[in-house]
């Protein structure tokens, strides 16, 4: 193998960074997760080029076989410069990241934000068995936010910010958000504020719930105020899918991220939400099916084969 | 003129039916309104025919001379087949409309619904003067919607139902709305839901109240019930301009339809909580700009503009 016909897909974490390695039709050939640093710029480089050569040391490979490399990132990106700006987890103001591993790896690389990185991954897994054109997959981790795909491309909007979903304002003068409004929909629906919603509830728990898995299962084993904030979460998800059904008309509504991980315990309020609805309405029953609700598979990483994507079509 | 090089543009509504002739340029020949019967289907087509002769006349121009129509009706429109559905206005619950025009006048016909015809007129309109590539179109009047042109293309969606903004949900078991659901944005924000807020709150004025313009008229001269109706309203609005940036990051926001013309009574609400909203958050100071937000001028019919330009363009 000495063409250049590796594709290298990188999903770049404020913790971790996984890369895979595929070959030029998309099959896996090596993945790594590595610890991510993040002091300065030069250590988040490093961080990136140690997933590479990892996945590129497990075939024996060399930097010179990399045909392309895709990276979705935490933060604003712009595609056309491979510039990263207000990337918090990474500690990145506004850094060329793009042109950065590019000149290190002298190869072409391509960056998109991480969410629209793993709706196109997301999009692409779908495809494999539905004939899908438009889809909006929800992201619930750390935030909240949609990547939206119409017509089979990726839509990122005026300013790069199409699906960002999870600061749509729900209650007017509530829990000021991140992004400096009050009530947004992130400050009810995402990993931090589930925790936040169970501790004000219950003080005690605060040592004992880390995460949002925790948050869903405490609830399963029948914790009445874990059981309330999974109810209050599965409501206010349910009306934003109702909403992006509404606004977008999308065939799927593809929902992923950190947080989905707990399964049907996270995923049956919101079904009962929507039978509801489905309940009352026609319009409902024909826009809210049951199978419009698409739950990511734990095994498949739409964020690392997004970036794949990213690196087989140089973007979209 | 002998060769058919005319346009007409039609906007069948359920009282009125207007239309517009223009040249291949797109300039205006004339104009007409007639009043819209809808007793049978015959008598739409009667009441459309009439509306077309009316404007062909006034140029002493002929059917033969006409290059194509294009026409925006209130209901659900597919516009391959130009079959209408739906439409309780036109008391069509599904009529081969455009085919039926079609051969009365040997001439393409093409269709579309309401909203999003008026959606290209605003959007071909707003280009006169900025080169904007997405809009949303929000029109308020007997309901609520909104046509989405976004990469310069109208965004119908995978039913043809995006920017069905006034069923969002937005007070989940609140009033019943007429598509089932309970507590739309459209209980809330139309013609209908305005008229109804001051009536309930003051069951005396039920005699003086017709539209939704005296509820602004009244709240202009100062009744206090009104102004609570008008800044609810604006309320409603304003949060459902946020969910429209945060969802689609469109270049502008432009707000048209029959409520709409009560201009600054309508308009100051609304510019006054986008202005609370910009001053605590940098990202709504960003996306939720004053120029951000453009009222349609009264003297512009978007309907029959984008009328025309479906007929130039054989729809989009």
């Amino acid at each position: 193998m000495q063409t250049a016909q590796l594709l290298v897909g990188l999903d770049v974490g404020g913790t971790k960074t996984a890369a895979l390695l595929a070959d030029a039709r998309g099959n896996t050939l090596a993945q790594a997760v590595v610890a991510t640093y993040t002091a300065t710029p030069d250590e988040l480089l490093g961080t990136i080029s140690r997933a590479i050569r990892t996945v590129l040391a497990e075939v024996h490979a060399t930097p010179r076989q990399i045909q392309s490399i895709g990276m979705g990132v935490p933060g604003q990106v712009d595609p056309a410069t491979g510039i990263v700006q207000l990337a918090v987890n990474l500690n990145l103001q506004r850094y060329p990241l793009g042109p950065a591993i590019s000149a290190r790896f002298k190869t072409p690389t391509f960056l998109e934000n991480d969410v629209r990185t793993a709706a196109i991954g997301a999009f692409n897994h779908l495809r494999q068995t539905e004939p899908v054109q438009s889809i909006a997959y929800v992201s619930i981790g750390t935030g909240l936010a949609a990547g939206m795909i119409l017509n089979g491309r990726l839509h990122r909007g005026h300013n790069g910010m199409a699906g960002e979903i999870g600061h749509m304002i729900v209650e007017p003068g509530g829990v000021r958000c991140n992004c400096g409004q009050y009530g947004c929909l992130e400050t009810f629906v995402a990993g931090p504020a589930i925790v936040r919603q169970l501790i004000a509830a219950v003080p005690e728990m605060q040592n004992t719930i880390r995460n949002a898995g925790d948050v869903y299962a405490a609830a399963v084993q029948g914790n009445a105020a874990a059981q309330a904030v999974v109810q209050r979460v599965g409501q206010h998800l349910s009306r934003a899918i109702q909403w992006l059904v509404m606004m977008y008309d999308v065939e799927k509504i593809v929902i992923g991220g950190g947080v989905a991980r707990s399964g049907d315990a996270f995923l049956d309020p919101i079904r009962q939400e929507l039978a509801q609805l489905r309940q009352h309405s026609p319009l409902a029953a024909e826009l809210l099916r049951e199978e419009k609700l698409h739950l990511m598979p734990p095994d498949y990483n739409p964020g690392l084969w997004g970036a794949v994507q990213l690196a087989m079509g140089g973007g979209r």
